[in-house]
């Protein structure tokens, strides 16, 4: 059966020893009382929760599913009665404003609590990253008025939020999008129009549900350039800004999916709704990147989650399953078989996994320090440098955990044999819910797009010199710590290769309009696997002084990931060589 | 939504142009009269049968899936039905020995019905793939007495046949198992036990269900040496022939799956029930490997056909559905956007789907005609080089074909976006319908190990360096072609790296006896690319003379095969150069 227990020591090696969070921490003044101490235990009580609260409720909230009938969703037993409770507790506000009831922890710490939610229960952990996102979002970008009025009802956890962004003849392109926003006299909008797949669109757990919504002004200008955002609650906040009078949304119909089966995923109908203008007129979908860029990064870490709960779990069967013999002779001679995870093929899954989960935690908590960072420096240089760095990487993060934790999540099932493909063990409930995070968010061929293309070849390459310089300067000072013994010369390699495979991208985007589109997945993925080599040899150095069976643990996983997933990346470079072409030559007819 | 269309011209394309199919069948007696007109012809008839009768059931038999109550199966509304309507045409004697009622077709024509049937549905599928497995163990080892009492029923498609291995507490190591076999006075065995899933183990579309067993004696050896393999229906024949008494096998449940929702997945209990010995005593891994080796062909056939079915699929969509512009400016000027289709990446996804697919057809093909060689060649030596040859690649095709057939389903599924993810869409199913390919047959990671173990390491690369043999034959041969401009090097390339990573594996393997088990998934993938890189240039030689749209496709196809596909193949070998230090190195504690 699949077990889960959040990796606490891992989360605070990364945190504490690879990253020194608490001494950045005391630097950034509305984040510096933010103590080791602190942090440590909240990571804690988050285990805790997600182990015992959200947990249990996976298997099942899956086997049921959410109901609709009349408009109205229901979601699975137990998940209403554990969304209060978790609202109760406090985590609903995690890293809310402080100015409007938030509980301002730092992204770099958020990032991990983010982790467990996903592991422990992946539908539950939809409907927060949500209301988060929708609240960074008004944070940033609404009137006073509309934050006074809503936010405090969403870090509470009585309200919920969500994103309407596609449609169903639209979903990348949103410049296409129909909804209409009329200006009514009173200074709000009548939004009408038909959203589908919003996550959350309709539920039983909380009171309200404040949906953030793109549509067009009637004289706006064509394409991307004449979305405007609005705010749009199911129920009208009445005089004392309690849920009043019904408005104009309902939902029309829940997709049946492939996994995520806990989380209500709605048509949506806008029928003369009224609405708040949030942030200018026509400047919707960049206010709306406040929130994208928020779930991208979260939709991320649900592809790590799941790959981390998929790996303990494959780990504890691999080790009392019994299945043959160790090639060296009898590891249980006592026993009719060994436990499997003698088998070396066992251990390449195994290992797999634990190196794309470490790597992937530690990239993770490489962004938040950034968003910290780009959130609450002082210093503007410093500011402008993380954002880049969060520019670069969103992307990257995106695509590459979630395509990594696909990939874990099947290694996970196939630990299991036959017994994961059986729906009770919960195995392929991992990999059917992580498929999802692949797709949604901007497709994982989106996300590559937007890394070769707007953080890549539209400004020269200015976002990954700066990245690689950064990566070339740390191997500089510690390239002679003796715990990258064999791996600095492939680190190196790894690094001259990116910067190898961005010059050629520059080149071919120069040549042929269609090229970074062509060889965008490849330059991510390759980009993927370099970060993580660095990530891999920054906790290799923390790690080789530890004379414990954590360190040992840490250097030999992460020797495994220079033997055995960095190369991929040699392959990458070189089907990105081939250019576009090929790809783009056959007639649409003929395929 | 989900389509599919039989590929016939690409079908003949690899049986008549490629392989000349015809002029070898006519050199081999037994199957001397299938001429191409009749194999053009049936390949016809088979695609208009798995299009009307058998597609159109896909979609709602994994909604409905089967149902069990009181040891009763009903298969999903349909099926009964058309199963009927299919053995009544003749379908499920298609490759069946004449002199008990089958057709004799060829093996070679035999693979290419088998994709069109998992392509359709491959639920459906399974239960004549059973059947047609048992048949041929029969036919193999069973005594004629048993070959005339079942062989004709089981082609006539009244009964269906299954395959008995599995025990809860053993799959792999079948050395374990526990199911029991009494000799009685008569002669035959009181069969008792517990075997799990068991594909087709009851149903309601057949008057009888033969089950192959493998069982011990009470005095038998212990592990694999004293496994014996018997026949157990589920009624006793009665003195006509027709089904009698109720035997003591019955269903104990059927098991709740990620897919192939439409085939019955049963618990059989066997309770002192009459069944009789196949082979000899104590040789039934062996007797039974006949059947194993036709289903790990026809399951590798499986993931095949529904990376076919997807690919149809999504190319379908992405000529339909419009989204955003091509990079090199509008393509459909008049819509407000153009079908995706002209996006580099879907391009990317598709082309991808598209080479490996057609590479797979022609190992499909290949092999069948090894077996075609192997089962009627007159010549002795033919017959064992042939032998070899399926002996070699049997592991490839099934573990390569179900890898990049999953990698395929994926990837079609990824081309609808947010509708691949929803049922009603049907791309997820065939995600979902080929995850079961690569864990059940042998999982994957034991397919790698027969291939770097059994076949390669332990019989000191005979097998391989035969097959380099005719590949390099076959360079020379035609390495001059115009077709091969350009891939002529890759594919000497790509021949020696297989031949260095062989060399490399003896090498290991004589050093750790970890070697094998933890290189062998590497190896086996890489050898998979290689020898698809040899398909394709066949294919490219053949495709370069016409001036048609056909082969056009094939050589623009092909080109990206070697551009984007076959460079995987480096980082295999890079991989597998680590050795297995590494990977066994962490204390199974420290997982």
């Amino acid at each position: 059966m699949a077990i889960y227990k959040a990796p606490l020591e891992d989360m605070r090696f990364v945190l504490n020893d690879v990253f020194q969070a608490e001494h950045l921490w005391s630097s950034l003044p509305p984040i510096s009382e933010v103590t080791r101490d602190l942090s440590d235990a909240v990571l804690e009580e988050a285990g805790k929760m997600v182990e015992n609260l959200l947990f249990p409720l996976n298997r099942d909230g899956d086997e049921e599913g959410c109901h609709f009938e009349d408009g109205v969703v229901t979601t699975p037993k137990g998940f209403k009665d554990a969304f209060k409770t978790y609202a109760e507790n406090g985590w609903t506000a995690f890293s809310g404003n402080p100015e409007f009831g938030g509980q301002g922890m730092p992204k770099s710490l958020a990032v991990l609590f983010e982790e467990m939610m996903h592991s422990a229960n992946s539908s539950f952990a939809l409907y927060p990253a949500l209301t988060n996102g929708a609240t960074l979002c008004l944070d940033a970008h609404a009137s006073d008025e509309l934050k006074q009025a809503y936010l405090p009802k969403l870090y509470s956890g009585e309200w919920a939020g969500t994103m309407c962004l596609t449609e169903p003849h639209c979903g990348t392109d949103l410049g296409i999008l129909r909804t209409k926003a009329v200006p009514q006299d009173d200074g709000s909008y009548q939004i009408s129009g038909t959203k589908i797949f919003i996550t959350g669109g309709e539920h039983d757990m909380v009171d309200n549900i404040i949906h953030l919504v793109l549509a067009k002004l009637p004289d706006a200008p064509a394409g991307s350039k004449g979305i405007s955002l609005f705010l749009v609650p199911k129920f009208l906040p009445d005089a004392e800004g309690n849920p009043g009078e019904r408005n104009g949304v309902a939902a029309g119909s829940i997709e049946h999916k492939m996994g995520i089966k806990g989380s209500a995923t709605c048509v949506m109908n806008f029928d003369s709704a009224k609405g708040w203008l949030v942030g200018e007129i026509n400047q919707g979908l960049a206010c709306m990147f406040t929130m994208m860029n928020y779930e991208r990064l979260s939709i991320g870490i649900q592809g790590l989650g799941l790959g981390e709960a998929s790996y303990q779990s494959a780990v504890d069967y691999a080790r009392e399953r019994i299945q043959g013999r160790a090639a060296t002779g009898a590891a249980n001679p006592d026993g009719a078989a060994d436990p499997i995870i003698v088998h070396g093929d066992v251990r390449r899954m195994l290992m797999t996994m634990r190196a794309l989960n470490e790597g992937g935690r530690a990239l993770s908590a490489y962004v938040g320090i950034q968003l910290d960072l780009v959130k609450f420096s002082e210093d503007e240089e410093a500011r402008r440098k993380a954002a880049d760095r969060v520019a670069l990487l969103t992307p990257v993060a995106k695509a590459f955990f979630t395509d990594r934790g696909f990939e874990t999540t099947v290694l996970g099932q196939q630990v299991f044999g036959g017994h994961g493909y059986i729906r009770e063990w919960g195995m392929e409930q991992f990999v059917r819910d992580c498929r999802i995070s692949q797709i949604y968010e901007g497709t994982n061929g989106i996300q590559a797009l937007d890394l070769a293309g707007r953080k890549v070849t539209r400004n020269g390459g200015r976002y990954v010199e700066s990245f690689l310089a950064e990566v070339r300067h740390w191997i500089e000072e510690n390239g002679q710590e003796a715990g990258l013994d064999g791996v600095r010369e492939p680190l190196v390699a790894a690094v001259d290769r990116l910067q190898v495979a961005t010059e050629e991208l520059l080149r071919q985007a120069g040549d042929n309009p269609d090229a970074v589109n062509a060889s965008a997945v490849e330059y991510l993925d390759l980009f993927g696997y370099v970060t993580y080599a660095w990530l891999w040899a920054m906790m290799m150095v923390n790690a080789a002084g530890r004379d414990d069976d954590f360190g040992r643990a840490k250097m030999i996983t992460g020797r495994f990931y220079f033997e055995r997933l960095l190369p991929r990346g040699e392959a990458l470079a070189r089907q990105l060589k081939a250019g576009a072409e090929t790809m783009m030559s056959l007639d649409a007819d003929l395929f």
